[in-house]
């Protein structure tokens, strides 16, 4: 952790207590000049920090900031997201997270950014990415798999962000094969994508968005209806730090499970959130289109359908509609 | 074409004719002037070009070099190298068709190199890449197919340097997924990149090396013993560019022929010259190692293996090698 984001955790546990420089100073192994000098960045950075010469400093409101140092008082991780690249704007975190990784960094490594210009959804949709309301985060992810394989971290991707909604308090819905859906309404989207020889991976990113601290009026008109955002559903708005810690916690422990175990350990977690479970629903890959009742997943997160004949078939591939309407 | 390579291959059909400056200048509605003045370049280039001022131009011999001029007069295919990269040196055309790639470069986009100076080989590992001996191509292909599907594209291009090979009049044997071989000795590697969302891929690259012109000294000792060129198994050097535009050729169509049918109407050709089987063999993969006799390859191009128990078991990937020795 750097030593601005020690000095706003120690601020932070302190709550509405006041830290002494010289306790900071010694706490940190720094002068009590380099501490007034942190102090003062962190206030141009949008932290309000009283101080008083007698008791010391105390925080009284940090910023709504995708920084380093706002996000690792709350990171819990072991390696996910101790690599951090945080832009204000940039074109495509995915595209970022790509250079990153044919450059050779690490797994774990994670790119966010405040705004997206160029952010792209699956099948090279676009992803309306506004500034400073939501969270746009990709994870560069090395592990040894068959590309076959890459669909399993979508849905673990989905499970993981589910579990983040859930510790906010809400009941997401997964919608195959990586909607996270809230009521019915989109509230993250994830693409996940791959380089790798014909048989082996080499990095996998996957891209997360989130609707954090949008409004209604937020989405372009022809979404209004279909997202929401965890503002919309809870009425009060997230700290974007605290919620990217958070999933990146979440995203850990699912990857771990599921680099251990396989999709088995994680397809109850998934079933059990599964919005399509038991509903009429059709698929449309490049190949053809199936119908069916969704009836589960398979152990290696293919979808299964049940056809009019009860044959039950795997789908690995595709967008799924939920067959005569509405998506709950 | 350009106007350089019709020159010469008007020049190469006229063999031990000459053709006139005028004749050249009409038929390529230029002046006179100007075809002179690409005549100069041409000899700029290494190109041997007689002429009188009362007969014309005769060509009295070529370069073996990587260049457009010299590849397009052989250049029959429709649409697989009609963009054209030819460098001297490079890192790696993997690389450098990758980076096209991401650019949106068009399928059938082909980037050659006389030397690389980073070639990889399968799994990261080295390529040896001298000047001016070999052929190092990276093909640009966009199919429309899932990521599990890309390692059949290993198999095609196996399919397709036999052919390449056997017009020459070798005859090679594949060694599954992709090595060919002559004589028990590798002449082709080949080393198939793809980039992809989870479920569709985006671009494939095949990086195809060819032993052509290597003596046995060029060889790193260690490979001296295990790799051959065309040079040493017929005694005569091949034209690369005449090469490249024969490998192109073969590729193009088996390609076609698995985009259209799938790997079921390769199958048989690839099956006949592979040196496997009815072999006992060993394939190491990440994940475990599997043992058998080969018994073929599957419709979609896994190896199968008959194990003791008369089970037969499909392999997808791994290194495979022959138990209990030389590779025939």
């Amino acid at each position: 952790m750097s030593t601005r984001a020690k000095i706003i955790e120690a601020l932070s546990e302190a709550g509405e207590d006041h830290v002494s420089g010289h306790d900071l100073a010694e706490n940190l192994g720094i002068s009590r000049n380099a501490v007034w000098k942190h102090i003062e960045t962190l206030r141009v950075r949008g932290y309000v920090i009283e101080s008083t010469h007698a008791r010391g400093y105390r925080l009284s409101s940090a910023p709504d900031a995708l920084t380093r140092e706002a996000i690792e008082p709350h990171l819990e991780t072991e390696w996910l997201g101790r690599s951090l690249v945080c832009h204000d704007v940039t074109g495509s975190t995915n595209d970022d997270a790509g250079v990153l990784a044919r450059d050779g960094a690490p797994e774990g490594t994670v790119v966010l950014a405040d705004a997206q210009t160029a952010g792209r959804g699956r099948l090279g949709r676009d992803w309306v990415s506004r500034p400073r309301l939501n969270l746009y985060a990709s994870l560069l992810l090395r592990p040894k798999i068959a590309p076959a394989d890459a669909p399993q971290l979508s849905l673990v991707a989905g499970v993981a962000v589910a579990h983040a909604l859930e510790r906010v308090g809400l009941e997401p819905g997964i919608k195959w094969p990586n909607d996270v859906l809230i009521d019915g309404r989109k509230v993250c989207g994830v693409l996940t994508e791959i380089e790798a020889e014909a048989d082996m991976v080499g990095s996998v990113v996957v891209g997360i968005g989130v609707n954090l601290n949008s409004e209604r009026d937020d989405f372009p008109e022809e979404l209004q209806d279909r997202a929401v955002s965890v503002l919309m559903a809870t009425g009060a708005k997230v700290n974007r730090a605290f919620f990217v810690a958070t999933l990146l916690e979440c995203f850990e422990r699912a990857y771990e499970r599921w680099r251990d175990g396989g999709f088995g350990p994680l397809k109850d977690d998934w079933e059990r959130r599964a919005t399509l479970l038991g509903k009429p629903v059709e698929v449309a890959a490049a190949s053809a289109t199936t119908t069916g009742i969704c009836v589960g997943i398979d152990s290696d997160g293919a979808l299964l359908l049940k056809g009019d004949d009860n044959e039950v078939r795997r789908v690995i591939a595709g967008d799924v509609t939920l067959v005569g309407g509405y998506e709950g």
